[in-house]
């Protein structure tokens, strides 16, 4: 270790990792971000449609979960406040609301169940009828029967944001390696070396501390370190349209998200899918959401169609995100599924906090990532 | 005009300029093309799905379109096997038949009204029910309750097609100028000018002959020399899906085609639309083709959707092309709408006919392009 070390090397530039060094890097550790491809190329946040959804998301996520997002959802307007302040990027974060409607009679019934868990967890949403839905936005489908205002359900142009934290981090004067691929990161005199290989040969960076926030691509690295986490990719497709349509919340049904942005783009998501790393875009997936999203707004058949691509959310066995220490100098930040631009505040405001000062805030006690097994340590880190 | 200058000069790149010129050029001529973009970027052919269908389009032909494609028809074999000979590419020429399936109702009054005019014409198609569809085509919907078998109606890869035109006009010393934009064609001399401007600044190619063949783009070129033709683009969007799915017909319902090819490319189409010349791929579109699509081949959806793309159909006011002499050494072929692929070799046959030897055949006398009004000659074309 030299001089030219950094206090923290953080492998992964998706949201979380660059969340987080941008976090680090501003309380004044020098910190090198790697990240295999370019960024946003594999990052899930590249793909994600950029909602902040904890009332939304309520069903499909633990009690502990919701909590970590409301958290992550008081920090995020002056984190936004912050990176566009430094940055001077904008990155499209808007509060105008999230708007469930209904189109036929099982998405009533679904938003009812929906509306139950809200509830059940002091989360607050407003019942609409249809005219009161239509009243908010008259592009809705005709037939709607009425629906759920979740004023609270934000958005953030994930691409934005993530370009916004790259001028963070070079404002902090971190560093970002883009097209290295990290191999294994190894215990090396005063801490951990993260090896890479990639286009400009191979790379060992000598840190105090690594972070490790690869996404779904972090199996191979995870291994020799913690067993069982049952990572895996679950693939998501998401169209984006761009043109005119005069709609300002996040629209959602039982069966289709539609994200429209002030720039004219309008996201369209997501399928769910375990298919591995098959990146393909399919005909299926396209046909669903599109008429999916046809049959809440029916005004986007006239929108052009730019952009389908495919991302890989990050997935544990357990549904939930692993967010701490493993071992001494060395955190892990994974398995955010489909909530990594949802949580990236409190991810990096808590990480920062356990790394600098060895705090871990009693909301990350489910995260653990010693809930998994640990090999032996001699398997673990291969001296 | 000097020993440079060729014998006649195609305005036109598209399937029905390059096929003439490799006809005039396999006469001896020498023969120049120019053509505005590159090769198959502005071409309707570069869009097209490539059906060789005058069985399947007879109730959308005027009974002397179809006398013209069916003449088309029988040159296409002979036609394409000398292309490949001269070029050595593989144009994807494929005889395997066309099948019509039935998926609702509509369509079975829909195929039996396809059929009377297949009758009355003395077409050859057989009524085939929903079992014979099925032991013909395995894949097809299972709600299918019948169909028609248009052994006749082929198809050929117009991207292929294209790029072996260009070699095969290479082969016969012929010249080709892309990105050249001509503005337009003059008297001079011992002929006609073609006057241009581009990328590589302005060009004037002389000849004893021009043939226009400006697609949907002629408008401005026409004007001087033809008077209220209503040439007009007509915008069909097409998508092209990729993979293993085991078909082997065209297989078309009223609402959509789907053209499976050998190279795992699967071409559905397409819309018709008054756009003028927006090309925006629209999500509507999009989701009524695949929609359709899948109501006839549900396996499609785990295809790849590789691209989605807007043609524009050159369209003149009776919906017929034109194809003949304007003037003393000045010809034209434009109009060809849904047809350029199905009649490029007779377009090209008959008109090489035309330019060198001077024989107008009978079959040509509707598309006579001076069923349109000229202008006075001194309008019409500027010394």
């Amino acid at each position: 270790m030299n001089a030219a070390s950094p206090d923290i090397c953080v492998v992964g530039g998706g949201i979380i990792g660059l969340a987080t060094a941008c976090e680090l890097a501003g309380r004044g550790l020098r910190v090198t971000v790697v990240e295999a491809a370019s960024i946003g190329e594999r990052a899930a946040a590249g793909v994600a449609a950029g909602m902040i959804g904890p009332v939304s998301e309520v069903d499909v996520s633990h009690p502990d979960l919701t909590r970590f997002a409301l958290a992550s959802h008081r920090d995020y307007p002056a984190w936004i406040e912050q990176i566009e302040a430094v940055s001077h990027i904008r990155t499209g974060f808007d509060r105008t609301g999230t708007l469930w409607v209904a189109v036929h009679r099982d998405h009533v019934a679904w938003l009812e169940h929906l509306r139950a868990f809200q509830i059940d967890r002091g989360l607050n949403t407003i019942r609409l009828t249809a005219g009161e839905v239509r009243a908010r936005e008259p592009l809705i489908a005709p037939n709607t029967s009425g629906g759920l205002l979740a004023s609270d359900d934000w958005q953030v142009d994930p691409r934005r944001l993530l370009g916004a934290l790259i001028e963070v981090l070079a404002q902090y004067h971190g560093t970002l390696l883009q097209q290295v691929s990290v191999e294994r990161v190894e215990r090396c005199d005063e801490g951990w070396a993260v090896v890479a290989g990639g286009e400009r040969g191979r790379t060992r960076i000598e840190a105090r501390s690594v972070l490790l926030a690869p996404g779904a691509y972090g199996t191979g690295l995870l291994e020799p370190l913690l067993r069982d986490t049952g990572l895996r990719p679950v693939k998501g497709q998401v169209a984006r349209l761009r043109g005119e349509i005069d709609v300002h919340h996040v629209i959602r049904t039982p069966d289709v998200y539609l994200v429209p942005r002030a720039d004219g783009e309008v996201v369209i998501g997501a399928t769910v899918e375990e298919m591995g790393f098959d990146g393909r875009v399919t005909a299926g997936a396209v046909h669903d959401l599109l008429r999916e999203a046809r049959r809440a707004l029916p005004g986007i058949a006239e929108l052009e169609l730019v952009e389908v691509r495919a991302g890989f959310r990050p997935v544990l066995r357990d549904h939930l995100p692993a967010v701490g220490r493993i071992d001494e100098g060395l955190f892990i930040a994974v398995g955010h599924y489909r909530n990594g631009v949802a949580l990236a505040p409190i991810t990096a405001r808590l990480l920062a906090d356990l790394i600098c000062e060895g705090v871990a805030d009693q909301i990350l006690a489910p995260f653990n990532p010693l809930r998994f097994a640990q090999p032996l340590v001699a398997n673990a880190v291969p001296t």
